[in-house]
C-alpha cells in the first residue's frame, strides 16, 4: 500500500523523455559539462523516471548530487577520466571527481570490453559521485549477451549496524541484470537498506506514514510519522532485526564497501572525517560474457522458460499476478512511452528557478 | 533469543575435530568414496560445525543429502570431473553426480587459478550435489590475498515468491569473503531466505517457537510453533514482506539460480518435473585478485581499519559489541580449538547406526 502511494504523483506535468533529457542537459552544460556528457548524464536519469524509480530520476537527486556539486566545484565537471591500472580481466577506472553517471558508464563499457576478450571482467570506480540507478549499468551488458553486476558505496552514512546506534554506512546497493529472450529481462536493482532512503522524503512529502523498519531515530526507535522526520537519522538493514536477517542486508552493504569502496582504493563512508560525510562515492561493475559458459541462445530460452514459469505459479491472491524483478520497471516504462514522465509540481517549480539562474530557456510544458 | 537457542545443544558429545573428520571419511569411504575424497568432503563439514554452523556440519545433512544418497547411487561415489567448456577467466565444471564439497573445491581451486593469470574468474559446476556451507569455499580464496564470491542453487523447493501460493526455489545461498590483516576475515555465508530451512528442523527438536518470517503454511500463514512443523510448505524471502523487501530477498535467491543454475545449463529447482524435486544442485564460484586493483598489504590494511572503527561504533545495548559478518564463526572456532565439536546426542546415536551398517569401527566417544 505505502508502496503504491509513494508512486503515485498529484496533478503531475507530463514531460516527453526526450525534451526531459534535452532541457536536463542544458542544466548540466549550463553548469560547466561538456554537451555531450550534459546529454548523456541527463538520459540517465530521464531513464530511471521512464522505469518508475523516481527516487533516481530527476527529481529527488538533481539538485543535492548534481547541479549544486557542479555548480559548487565539489563535482569536477570537465573531469580527465584515466584507468590507474589493469590486468586482461580487471581495471581501475578514476573518476576524476566526475559526474557519476558519464564516468560508470565508461566504466562499465570497459567491464564490457574486457569481458569479450577474456570471459568475466571488473572495474572498479573511484574518486567518483553519485551515479543515479545502479541498474542502468548492470542493464548496460544485456545488448551483449552479457550479464551485469553493478555496486555502488558511499555517500551519507545511513545504515545502522545491528546493535548499533548510528548510521555507518551508505545503502550501498547492488544492481544485477540477465537477459531474456522474449521476456522482459531480470533486472534487480535494490537498496541493501529496507528501502531506498529517498522513499522518506517522498513519504514526508506525500504525508503518508512508513511501515517500521524503514526509519530509526537515536535511541534505536522506530519513526513511522513522516511528519517527524527530523528525528530519522538513519535506516536499519534489509531484515530489520537480527532474528529477520539484518545481519544479511548488512553483510550485504559491507560487501559493496569491500568492492566498490576497499578494492578501489576509495574511503568508506563509515571511515571518512566527520566533515566528509556524504563525501564520495565508488563503484564496482562486472560483465559475464553468457557464451563463455554456454551459447547465449540456449541461456535466453531457459530464462524466458523460468521467467514464464514463476509468473504461471499459482497466486495466493489471485487477483494479483506474480511477479519478478525489472517485470514492474519494464511495465512503467512501457506506459511512459505513452504518457511521458510525470512531474511532481515542485520539480516543475525548481526547473524554472534553476533555468532563470544558470540562464537557460524553460522549455518544458507548465 | 531464538538464534541462541537453537545453538545450544543439550546434553552434547565433545569430539575432537580430526578424529570427527577421520570417523565421517570412513563412513563416506565405506560407503564408495575413495579414502583421500572421502576426508577431503568430511574436513568441510567438521569445519561448519567448528564455526557453529551446525545446520551444514555432520549432523543435520549427512543422511539426507550424502550418506543415502551415496548408498542408493544418487550421488556417484566414484565421479570424473570435467571442464566441458573454459576460456581464461571462466569454466564449466561438470561434477559428474559427484559430492558436492570435493567438486566444488576443485572448482574454486581452478576459480582461483584462473584469476592468478588474469585478475578475475568465474567457474559454475553443473550436476553437482549439496556442498556443506558455502562460505567454506569463499573462505579458500583469503590466503591467496583473493576475494571469494559462491553461490548455490537448486534442492528442495522452500522458498515461496511474493504472492506465490507455493515454493518455487531452494533457500540459494550467497557467500562472499575477503581478507583483512590482523582482524578476522569478513566472510558473510547467507541463506537468501531469513533463515536456513535447517534451522526449522532443529526448533522442532528443541521445542524452540520461531518468529514470524522464518515459516509458512499453504494459506500464506505464518507458522511459528514448531509442533506443527508438517504444515509447512515453505518459507518466504529474506524480507517478508513487499513492503519489508521480501522482493530483494527473492530477488537474490533468481539471481542465484541464474548464476549457478542458467549460466552453468542446470536445470533450477523451479523448473524440475514434480518428481525430481530436491534435485540436483549447482553451484557458481569466482575469485578477485586484490593486488589486479591494489596492492593486496593496502587492502588488508584498511580492511582492519574499518573492522576494527566498525566494532567500535557506539553500541545501543552497552553490554553487547557491534559485530561483522565472520566474526561469531571465527570466535566460535577459537573455541572450539579447545572444546572440540559438540553433538547431539541424537547424532552420535545415528553414527553408531551407520557405523554397524556399513562395518566401521565406531571410534567416538560415548
Amino acid at each position: 500500500m505505502v508502496l503504491e502511494a509513494l508512486h503515485h504523483i498529484e496533478n503531475p506535468t507530463y514531460v516527453q523523455p526526450e525534451l526531459l533529457a534535452e532541457f536536463v542537459a542544458s542544466l548540466f552544460h549550463a553548469a560547466g559539462m561538456p554537451r555531450d556528457e550534459a546529454r548523456e548524464a541527463a538520459d540517465i536519469l530521464v531513464d530511471a523516471d521512464m522505469h518508475g524509480i523516481e527516487t533516481h530520476g530527476v527529481a529527488y537527486n538533481i539538485d543535492h548530487h548534481y547541479l549544486t556539486g557542479l555548480m559548487n566545484g565539489y563535482i569536477n565537471a570537465t573531469p580527465k577520466f584515466r584507468i590507474t591500472h589493469e590486468t586482461p580481466s580487471t581495471a581501475v577506472f578514476d573518476a576524476d571527481r566526475g559526474i557519476g553517471m558519464v564516468a560508470c558508464k565508461r566504466a562499465m563499457e570497459i567491464a564490457i570490453d574486457k569481458a569479450k576478450n577474456v570471459g568475466v571482467a571488473t572495474v572498479v570506480v573511484p574518486n567518483s559521485s553519485h551515479f543515479a540507478a545502479a541498474g542502468y549499468y548492470s542493464r548496460m551488458a544485456l545488448e551483449h549477451d552479457m550479464i551485469g553486476l553493478t555496486m555502488s558505496s558511499g555517500g551519507t552514512r545511513v545504515i545502522i549496524p545491528l546493535n548499533g546506534r548510528l548510521p555507518w554506512m551508505g545503502t550501498n546497493p547492488i544492481a544485477f541484470a540477465a537477459p531474456a529472450d522474449k521476456e522482459p529481462p531480470f533486472i534487480l536493482d535494490m537498496a541493501t537498506s529496507t528501502v531506498a532512503f529517498g522513499k522518506l522524503a517522498i513519504a514526508e512529502e506525500f504525508g503518508v506514514d512508513v511501515p517500521q523498519g524503514w526509519a530509526q531515530d537515536r535511541d534505536g526507535n522506530a519513526v513511522t510519522d513522516m511528519k517527524h522526520r527530523s528525528e530519522v537519522i538513519g535506516q536499519p538493514p534489509l531484515g530489520e532485526t537480527h532474528e529477520h536477517g539484518a545481519h544479511k542486508g548488512y553483510g550485504l552493504g559491507m560487501m559493496t564497501d569491500i568492492m566498490a569502496g576497499l578494492l578501489s582504493g576509495e574511503t568508506i563512508s563509515g571511515l571518512m572525517p566527520e566533515s566528509a560525510r556524504g563525501g564520495r562515492f565508488c563503484q564496482y561493475f562486472q560483465a559475464t560474457r553468457i557464451d563463455a559458459f554456454r551459447p547465449a541462445a540456449d541461456f535466453k530460452a531457459e530464462m524466458d522458460k523460468m521467467l514464464i514459469a514463476l509468473r504461471n505459479q499459482p497466486a495466493l491472491d489471485e487477483a494479483k499476478s506474480i511477479s519478478y524483478a525489472g517485470l514492474p520497471e519494464h511495465e512503467t516504462f512501457q506506459e511512459r512511452l505513452k504518457t511521458g514522465v510525470p512531474l511532481p509540481q515542485h520539480t516543475v517549480a525548481y526547473f524554472k528557478r534553476m533555468a532563470d539562474e544558470l540562464g537557460v530557456d524553460f522549455t518544458l510544458p507548465g
